[in-house]
């Protein structure tokens, strides 16, 4: 059963938005879930690779070991809910008729398989791990957005040991690990986010 | 002057949205265009270093020559706006008193900024410029989801050559270019957008 709640516009959402590491015991419906990850797995990709895979852990013991992996931060454990993001482009590859357009047949569809086959053929392993990192980030930045609009408070995680989070869960070799990300309603208000000002990052032309 | 607009839900913005590639020959006023980049830069990133820099491109030859290094895609040089999306590690690097938290001084200020520095010291240019662009597509799913929200249709693009770009516009050697970005007000539907399903790609622990 989809959840209807109020979802906050984009511009109050990244305004908003903080990043939490304490949350409410209440634990997250999974419709909720569901619900925002179809919408998250919208984002755009290039030649819609989609190479991005979710892990929801919600299972105390496996929360308990990623905290581990993260070097002890205690949300991982005390989250309700902490998402395991990891980039599997060789999955993607290999599957190429799942995400090429439809409307894309014959002489056309063999085409861009070919072109796109030729265009990692030369990359070597890490360079297609971080190229699948990369276009994962581009769905962080819908998921972290969505679990804002939502009324969830989350915290992406670049501080954990990826080979202990591939081995508590059996990730394969050659997937990247861009993020954890612990999520849950919120148990409080987060530290102001400090910016630079739009003038130091951005140039007109 | 903040343009005050109908902003959509986060929810409507991510399913709603395909990439755009003919555009209103509409200006984008600057006042829409600062308020969305304001929204976007809120965007989070791995010790709040945002490594993102952004090119705000309207003149006209300026988006020719652009045109010429993303192989005469048409829609470069006919948007009214093409953002060019840049990483900039080592200007990130080189003033971490701008982007360290206020909050934090002292000792502990001096301890987060040895560790930053350790973090990158290892890492070659081409992982530095991967890890760079990675954060920067965070910023990017901000982006593309607020433009959506704000009525502005959009298409990110790979398809470029980045030392054209880097040439055209002057951006240093280091620099990353994870993406370019063509927008204005809509004039297609654009095509439908084809995701792998949930299950296919979201596991449950």
């Amino acid at each position: 059963m989809e959840a209807t709640l109020p979802v906050l516009d984009a511009k109050t959402a990244a305004l908003k938005r903080r990043s939490i590491r304490r949350y409410r015991k209440d634990p997250v419906p999974e419709g909720l879930l569901r619900e925002i990850l179809e919408a998250a797995l919208r984002a755009p990709s290039a030649w819609n690779l989609q190479p991005w895979r979710i892990v929801v852990v919600r299972d105390p013991a496996t929360k308990r070991a990623l905290r581990e992996a993260a070097f002890g931060q205690a949300h991982v454990e005390e989250a309700p809910v902490v998402l395991v993001l990891y980039a599997d482009l060789e999955d993607a590859l290999a599957h190429l008729d799942e995400v090429i357009h439809p409307g894309v047949q014959g002489e056309r569809r063999e085409a861009q398989k070919q072109a796109i086959q030729r265009a990692f053929a030369a990359m070597g392993q890490e360079a297609r791990k971080a190229w699948a990192s990369g276009q994962s980030y581009i769905l962080l930045g819908y998921l972290l957005l969505l679990l804002e609009a939502y009324g969830l408070g989350s915290v992406p995680m670049l501080g954990f040991d990826p080979e202990r989070v591939r081995a508590i869960l059996g990730l394969p070799s050659h997937a990247a690990i861009p993020a954890l990300v612990a999520l849950g309603y919120p148990a409080e208000e987060g530290y102001p986010s400090h910016r630079l000002p739009l003038e130091r990052v951005v140039l007109w032309r």
